[in-house]
């Protein structure tokens, strides 16, 4: 790419920013200009239920450079600008104030957008989404008179924000329509934990229930489920994100299967069937190939949003590599429990025509003797040859073996390899034989058995 | 096997009295002996520290189950009696006692021995190793009068027991021949890490210098190290175990490279060139196969012995899978401290005609804004190709990315492969990029410029 190029990238979320910021590094003498819907940008969304819940000091702790740097780095980012249209034709956008501005090369970047149920009442005050600084804010400002709140739908951002609620000792009510919580990614059983946990801290929480109205003139008053009213003086939309792509749809770039934005493994989105080789999608915005069945998926975590962001900066720079299939390891922690899942949940495998075989083993995080030792649950997923999935609940040691099977199911290990696997021992850190090799052992004997 | 066969058990470890458990529950109708010559078996020799040190109440906590149990399994466990001679001719073993007991399958699993300096003074009382609980308790009997304390060496038990001394305010001189601590596991500039988390807790930390002598009329008073004399009332030898071989080298049996005893992937040794079927060895006294090299090693560890009790039982069982190649990956704790280390080091590599090629990076173990998160420090290393060794020193973290390395290592994966890992991520738990995979991203590059 020619240095007089200019790029625009539309969004300054994990992706765009990260991706600029890494171009404007590797060759300051790009034009790089970054257009961003919110007035600030450059700080950690993933941060913001643990300020919310009192463990962070406030939300200025999450704000990882300010605007100075970008100056520094010759990069300009127009904040408080949306983008309302893509002409490729013109290779340009328009902001959302009229003005158009010319691309050489084009990144979307535009993440995802909460999914609200179409029921009455989501606008009404009181009503809340977390999804950036000013979300925070004005969920920290309400919450401290609030008495009762209500969670609609059992996703992470809402789960991780539950303790919030629960430290302060305001009346909470978590609904979700599916049977369990976190349907996306854990199993029935596995979600029943966290189910206890938080009822364990104080939760009322309402599964395979869906709520029918938000109630109130101009303040949610309250919500009705069931038909039982539940009052409610301010709720959090927590049922999942949707990729955001209706810029992209609009300007004619294809969507997939899973919802995402269509694109290569270099990151060009395609129109009419063509791949386009100067507009680039990635991050939350665009669909994935899972590396388990090589079919499109959404993986709307910062973790992969932040390395597709390295591949693009590549990409942009004319030495890109392709960026491969994924397995989309999480964790999410609410209150003190880290929930971890990885690959295909049982659901998953079944709407792909895959019969799962699992086992789930309870064991400990350090020796038995050792004080201090939390339970940790593991659940491991097999296809009958391979391991495809992996889920870890516990208060401590959930992080390190969600991300081995990371590792595990990306190299296509079978449950043999993976009860065979050594783990290191000492009584503080470990118990001598791990739960995850036990369960690795009882699902091949299960795998052998189905055999 | 027939179930009238009598299958004898030397030494009651992690290996013997867990395989013996295992085949008497499987096949209550074998015969087992087991011989130990310590009184109390069946208890956790690695919590030794820790009830040192005060974080577990006392060495009762440690007995895993008691001699009952033996009884309701039918294994004739004899306690305080040693083995003195095996006769393969005869196929029997004759115990300290003089008595001969006739075995059919003999297995030795007799562990190690603590290696003793050859200098002055080992034989003094107040002279300490920590093998056995006897040895536990008369050091915590020791203990509490204890102004001046020195450790004899760096390895690991000695430095897990350090804190014991620091943290009751007894002046700690740790000495260490070799110009590190943990020679066989860390690199120099992992180990001084380590050092300097010691000097910090108040030990004065020698490396570099060997002790000349221990002095004193029948208690210790003194050391001597490189001219210096250094009072002490209590020394701790640490410097590192042997394979304790003894018994198997007078019966004639295969001693390897290593200095362990040579046992083929079902356990069976050798003599005169011959595989014997019905003596088998495991765990600390025998050699394995590093998993990198394909050469024989040594691995003395509890999670390596308890793994082989497994395969052992099979083997005894008559359905034996070959046990493979070994990785080793271990962790020890050293007051706050965790040290992990897996494959080779670089001495290590150097020894086997490798090249090492590394790379270190320090990161965070949670999102940088997130309250507690420490700071964690990877070393990885390379052959050129894939990744040999890796070593990781922090207060939380090393365990998981221990075991994940662990598994990458068996897998043969490269240093690119380890940078592409997917890793979870949560502000409480992890940074968005984890350090080990941006070690090895460096280590990627490294390794592509020596090409
Ligand atoms: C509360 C919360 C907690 C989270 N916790 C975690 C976690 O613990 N771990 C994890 O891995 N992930 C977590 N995530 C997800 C993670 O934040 C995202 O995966 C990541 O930010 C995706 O980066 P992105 O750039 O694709 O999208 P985003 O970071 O969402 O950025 C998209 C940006 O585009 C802007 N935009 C959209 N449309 C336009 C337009 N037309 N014009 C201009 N700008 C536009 C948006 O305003 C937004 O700023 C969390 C998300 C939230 C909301
Ligand atoms: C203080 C300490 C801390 C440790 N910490 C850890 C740790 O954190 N993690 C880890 O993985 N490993 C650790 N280890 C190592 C672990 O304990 C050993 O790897 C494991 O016990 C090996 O099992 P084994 O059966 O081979 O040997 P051992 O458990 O040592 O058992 C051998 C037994 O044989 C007996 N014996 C020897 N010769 C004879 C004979 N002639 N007749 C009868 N009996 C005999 C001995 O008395 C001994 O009881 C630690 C060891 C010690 C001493």
């Amino acid at each position: 790419m020619s240095s007089s190029d200019r790029i625009i990238f539309i969004g300054a979320g994990g992706l765009g920013l990260t991706a600029a910021f890494n171009l404007a590094r590797k060759n300051p003498d790009l034009k790089i200009i970054v257009f961003s819907r919110e007035t600030t940008v450059a700080y950690s969304q993933c941060g913001m239920p643990f300020v919310l819940d009192g463990k962070i000091p406030g939300f200025d702790n999450l704000i990882l450079y300010n605007p100075e740097v970008f100056k520094d780095l010759g990069l300009d980012v127009r904040t408080g600008t949306g983008i309302a249209s893509i002409d490729t034709d013109r290779k340009s956008v328009t902001t959302d104030k009229g003005e158009e501005v010319h691309y050489d090369k084009l990144v979307i970047g535009t993440g995802t957008v909460p999914f609200v149920p179409p029921i009455p009442g989501t606008g009404l005050r009181g009503v809340h989404r977390l999804i950036n600084l000013d979300d925070g804010r004005s969920i920290l400002k309400s919450i401290s008179s609030s008495k009762n709140a209500v969670i609609i739908g059992g996703g992470p951002i809402g789960l991780e924000t539950a303790p919030a609620f629960l430290d302060r000792g305001i009346n909470l009510t978590i609904i979700e329509r599916m049977p369990q919580l976190l349907p996306s990614s854990l199993d029935p059983d596995m979600a029943v934990l966290l189910e206890e946990y938080l009822i364990s801290k104080g939760a009322r929480v309402m599964t395979g229930k869906g709520v029918s109205s938000i109630n109130g003139a101009e303040r949610v008053e309250s919500v009705t489920v069931d038909g039982e009213t539940i009052p409610a003086d301010m709720v959090l939309l927590s049922a999942g994100v949707r990729p955001n792509v209706e810029l992209a749809r609009k300007a004619g770039f294809e969507i997939g299967p899973a919802g995402g934005i269509v694109v290569d493994p270099y990151f060009r989105v395609k129109m009419n069937n063509l791949i386009l080789d100067d507009v680039f999608a990635a991050g939350d915005c665009a669909e994935v190939i899972s590396a388990i069945t090589n079919k499109p998926m959404l993986c709307a975590v910062g973790s992969v949003a932040n390395r597709q962001a390295s591949y693009l900066t590549d990409q942009l720079l004319g030495k890109g590599a392709p960026y491969g299939p994924v397995i989309c390891p999480t964790v999410c922690v609410v209150g003190d429990l880290h929930i971890g899942s990885v690959g295909l949940n049982s659901r998953a495998c079944e709407s792909m025509g895959i019969k799962p075989i699992s086992f789930k083993a309870t064991g400990n995080t350090r020796a038995r003797y050792y004080p201090g030792g939390k339970k940790i649950n593991i659940k491991l997923i097999s296809d009958g040859e391979r391991i495809v999935g992996g889920q870890v609940i516990g208060e401590e040691g959930v992080h390190g073996r969600i991300n081995t099977l990371s590792l595990g199911i990306k190299k296509g290990i079978t449950p043999i390899e993976l009860a065979d696997m050594e783990t290191c021992y000492a009584p503080p850190v470990s118990p001598m034989i791990d739960p995850m090799t036990y369960a690795a052992e009882m699902l091949a004997l299960r795998c052998a058995r189905k055999k």
